[in-house]
């Protein structure tokens, strides 16, 4: 058609796909929850090639859907079912434009891939903390337009906090260009904020000028028994004081979650001699040398004199270090083995996790007689997966046909705790219509109100987020 | 009037002010550039109270001027000349919700004075980190409002990264809610980010959640020598590396800076035996104890072996430590005895401030010869206070009057530099033109969407930031 010959002129002949078996990566995500259609996969290889295909698709009404990595997990960037979009992929953006180990700061494309992105800092002597499972697929846009989380959110926040400046194509193809490599800057109102966890319903992030950090030089490990559930509060809270606030990571094992990996995936193992409900993966890292394994120690010998922890092990090597984090790591895969999941990825004030998880295990147990519980996770941030297994020999299809009404029992509790029903994942399509049930009205509107005045057409990303108007 | 009655309804009638002499306060700035009018001011009680306050005044098209402390550099929180508009006052909102030392989280209204807040962390053995000049009598409201910077922006951030959640009244009077004690929450646009730094002009801030850090337990501090101005960047870069990133201070002292503040302030001494160009004030801040002032010494030792700095002196006492500070802090007051002065508050990238003091430098010697420049401040932050004192025997109101001009030259300069005209003290009524401008048409063009969305009647603290409609 002629859309898409005014399209290929825009971006080369070579960069817009049409054909159904090219369009394929592009229609689908990982999990196989959402499979989309589209007019075309427009692949553009610069900023101003973003600006003339978005120009272009505005005036002639067409629907748009940005995608990086396609890695995300509530579907923010496949094509609704209609076919009557396209899709723009920043793949071909993969310049890194600057990298400055004065300034601490690197400068990149949007489509960029995270894990090259952490190397590039490394060859300069410096760390790009944001780190997270699909590092080495998603593309640094798609982390800033879902405001990504990850490993690291304790000691260096979210992706949020690690973006300096943009540059946007907005929704009527004009080009913002907010790339500022600048600590300080008070002159308006703070659009970058915007654009970052906007899932790409108020533009197109082309560009970034991202944080950078002295490497660490010293990393101490510890996997940590607890007393109880309750005990990983006081503990977290001794750490980042004896630390020098150098916890980089505090993640929540429980019992269920270490034995679901000893059964189904190799390499893990019991650090601890005899079984124990909860178990807290304790990192410290610092760019100072000295001190921090014998601050570890210090705290932990006096957490287990005074009953918070019940047994402890520091990591000897680097080796036993990555057999700790293995641990932690294998809880998704081994539940996926185990049958079907039932996820939520909710956060709480970080003190009310004990009170989140107990009241939320009690609730679901009552509503699924058998049902395995497995919250773990980012209990630092306040953030947890509190993932269901199904019961033993159950039916996998019956549980999963539950998953809405699980949901809806967890979410209630955690609204009510004034909690997040979305912590790090985003909203996407999956979420859209429970936003809608808990989000206050005032806040539906503000938002309602920004999308209007950004994208009146309503062309970018429909669907996601907010309920189509 | 009637207005009047129906507000003193909603507030108490001790709580609206009238005649001429209760208004003063209100309507002056401490610097005396601005001096406005007002039909009353109004402080309200409770969050409620400003909601009615504010839904009054929409429905009977009012302009509302909210003000904190009033301590503001740029007459944001002083109303127009024209009388027809309220002052809102939030010195009422005093009250502290709840200090939460196992979250590290402080929630509190927005009239809370920073030092009561400072004070409140402390009894709960935290840190509230954000310090700056006013922090005696600024209110919590006006620094998010303003997204204060000041002197621990280093190693915490500015106001913005502070700020966990907040309560707004809107300008139709509808209270938003978004009082998150949330360490990661992916639902949807970030609405908070909007209202920090809009200097009331999208809505009335009445609460805050702020974050806590554990309090330090060593403190490092040095002045040094630099041989010459380009080494205050590789030193600052030593200085986070060696440190673990704790450094919470990298204040730049000229040679200038330090004679006018021992001409004119009790106390201030010259640390060093021999007079040099640029010094650097270097803190660093921990609460893991031991082996940070021996990183200062061997980094400093390092450093004068290198030839980056020629002289050190390391703080031995409080007494010294605040001795050092004096040195900085005298700078401004010292430079108002000495007669007039032109201020600017710029930033660029950290690695491009030598050149940038340079180059402003060459350019207002050139346009006025005698004149004294003095560029001190945060160099780590990028945020440079290129201040100029007029001549010696200059006529003060002479030299004043070329505040445009020079602004004019300076900003030039860094916004070529892709640097910022405000740094930290924002926009207010001061800088509207200089930001009509320089800002790019479509940052322009989203701001003044963004105002239009949620402020249609343009009655919230109208002509600032942007120009009136």
């Amino acid at each position: 058609v002629n859309a898409i010959e005014s399209l290929a002129a825009i971006v080369g002949p070579g960069n817009i796909f049409t054909d159904a078996a090219d369009l394929v990566p592009y229609l689908e995500e990982e999990r196989g929850l959402y499979r989309g259609a589209a007019l075309a996969v427009i692949r553009p290889g610069s900023t101003a090639e973003v600006a003339g295909v978005v120009k272009f698709c505005a005036s002639a009404g067409i629907p748009m859907v940005p995608q990086g990595g396609n890695t995300g997990l509530c579907g923010g960037g496949v094509p609704p079912e209609d076919g009557r979009s396209v899709v723009i992929s920043t793949e071909r953006l993969t310049r890194i434009r600057a990298v400055d180990p004065v300034d601490f700061t690197l400068t990149a494309e949007a489509g960029c891939v995270l894990a090259h992105l952490q190397q590039a800092a490394e060859d300069a002597g410096c760390l790009f903390p944001l780190s997270l499972g699909a590092e080495g697929s998603c593309r640094i846009g798609g982390n800033i337009s879902t405001n990504a989380g990850g490993t690291n959110v304790l000691r260096y926040g979210n992706t949020r906090d690690l973006v300096l400046g943009l540059e946007v194509v907005l929704p009527d193809g004009e080009v913002w260009n907010g790339l500022k490599r600048l600590r300080k800057d008070n002159t308006g109102y703070a659009l970058q904020h915007l654009f970052i966890g906007a899932e790409g319903t108020l533009g197109i992030v082309t560009a970034c000028v991202l944080k950078l950090f002295p490497r660490p030089r010293e990393v101490a490990t510890a996997f940590v028994a607890l007393s109880d559930l309750e005990a990983a509060l006081p503990l977290f809270a001794r750490a980042r004081t004896a630390s020098g606030d150098s916890v980089t990571a505090c993640e929540l094992v429980p019992r269920r979650g270490l034995e679901l990996g000893m059964r189904h995936v190799p390499g893990v193992r019991d650090p601890f001699t005899s079984p124990h409900d909860w178990m807290l993966l304790l990192e410290l890292s610092s760019s100072r040398p000295g001190g921090l394994r014998d601050a570890l120690e210090e705290m932990l010998g006096q957490a287990l004199e005074d009953g918070l922890a019940v047994d402890a092990v520091i990591a000897e090597s680097a080796a036993q270090r990555s057999d700790f984090w293995r641990i932690r790591e294998a809880i998704p895969e081994a539940q996926k083995k185990e049958g079907g999941s039932i996820k939520h990825d909710v956060s709480v004030a970080t003190s009310r996790v004990p009170e989140m998880i107990r009241r939320c295990t009690t609730a679901v147990e009552a509503a699924m007689p058998g049902v395995r519980v497995v919250p773990f996770g980012h209990l630092g941030d306040g953030n947890t997966h509190f993932n269901l297994t199904q019961p033993i020999d159950a039916d996998k299809s019956a549980f999963l046909a539950r998953w809405e009404e699980m949901n809806r029992i967890v979410h209630d509790i955690v609204v009510g705790m004034e909690g997040s029903i979305s912590a790090e994942h985003g909203i996407g399509r999956l979420k859209v219509e429970e936003l809608a049930h808990y989000k206050p009205a005032a806040d539906l509107d503000l938002m309602a109100r920004i999308k209007g005045a950004l994208d009146p057409l309503g062309l970018m990303n429909p669907g996601k987020i907010l309920r189509r108007p």
